[in-house]
């Protein structure tokens, strides 16, 4: 099981404690500036990438002399520099789990664009790999199928976000259930619950978004 | 032409300056806690929108006091805050136009139900008339057309959010262009910019976000 961590460029002030706190598993691939929030956590990221446009001069020299694969982007590209972290992490690392930091927060376009990558063709089997993680939500994606999830514990509320249309989905033994619906464009069902430790769940096509989330105090 | 504003329970610190500054032109409907947040501002909201069940008694006391049209809403409805507060907005008070504040940040799962409800067979033709708003983001949304948009000037970016399928997607003066472009599943073409003072486009069906936005000093 091969954990494998990406920091995109979102406020820093949406990191979860276990990033802040320098806690996480795994090696990471940094995004353009969040290369240097990595180096400056004591952590080396394994690839950085980025166009690096927006980094001083010396900020780009600290970013080569603690990292030895650096893939200079070039911004008139067809991909982001995330979709590019997307590739490296699975192709080249063939990661089991992805966990993308930063990817909230801030700029919309930039949330909905990485929110939105599991639903292109090249990155839809990856999509159960994926997880993206801020202070109060924690996001992950299923593919067709039925599943039966934990709750976590810092989390109250449990949401299911049809990123697509979707056949048959039922809810098994939420707060709120349920059954054989016929989902017919994009549906943010907010605001549901567990009711024991685990949750049950079943669809049978298009892409779910699962987010686990807490109200902050 | 009758402006409205919503406010709903987003984090208060991604509010934009005019709604901070209580700058904001027209009446407010205020959903749950926003109510509490209007009041303090010195602003009456016309009508008052929740279950109120988070408020402290004393709290809703002051939101009695201060709003004469307060809809009790119950936690196992069909509708959340924000739905009703569409409806009122448009079928009960003719609004022409709706900007929502505190749509954004926190809980995803409560963002992309607000950003998701102009999908919604009965919301749809209202698309055109709300906007969402916040600290670094202004959101739009269009029906198929032929659209010229003028520059926000205090932003920089320009996004192309297709919340939907798009057929002939053609952006025809901006940094990045497109040309009868098929969108084959829900895309954020992020970063791009206005090259003049307006930036026109064209699409055939389906449903677009336009998020014109700004990096956070």
């Amino acid at each position: 099981m091969k954990r494998l961590n990406l920091l995109v460029g979102g406020p820093t002030d949406l990191w979860p404690e276990s990033l802040s706190n320098g806690q996480v598993v795994g090696d990471f691939i940094g995004i353009d500036r969040g290369n240097l929030h990595l180096i400056k956590m004591g952590i080396d990221p394994v690839v950085a990438i980025g166009d690096f446009d927006s980094l001083a001069a010396e900020e780009l020299q600290l970013v080569k002399e603690h990292v030895s694969d650096i893939r200079q982007s070039i911004p008139e590209k067809d991909d982001t520099d995330t979709q590019l972290g997307l590739k490296v992490a699975f192709d080249e690392y063939d990661a089991d789990e992805l966990v993308i930091y930063g990817a909230t927060g801030g700029r919309i376009d930039h949330f909905l664009a990485n929110l939105w990558m599991v639903l292109e063709p090249r990155f839809e089997k990856y999509a159960p790999r994926i997880k993206m993680i801020d202070q109060q939500n924690s996001i992950s994606f299923f593919l067709p199928g039925k599943y039966t999830i934990d709750k976590e514990i810092d989390k109250k509320y449990l949401a299911f976000v049809c990123l697509t249309p979707m056949n048959s989905l039922s809810l098994y033994d939420e707060k709120y259930r349920l059954t054989d619906y016929h989902v017919k464009q994009p549906t943010s069902w907010a605001s549901n619950e567990f009711v024991g430790p685990q949750a049950s769940f079943e669809f049978d096509s298009g892409v779910m978004c699962v987010i686990q989330s807490a109200d902050l105090n």
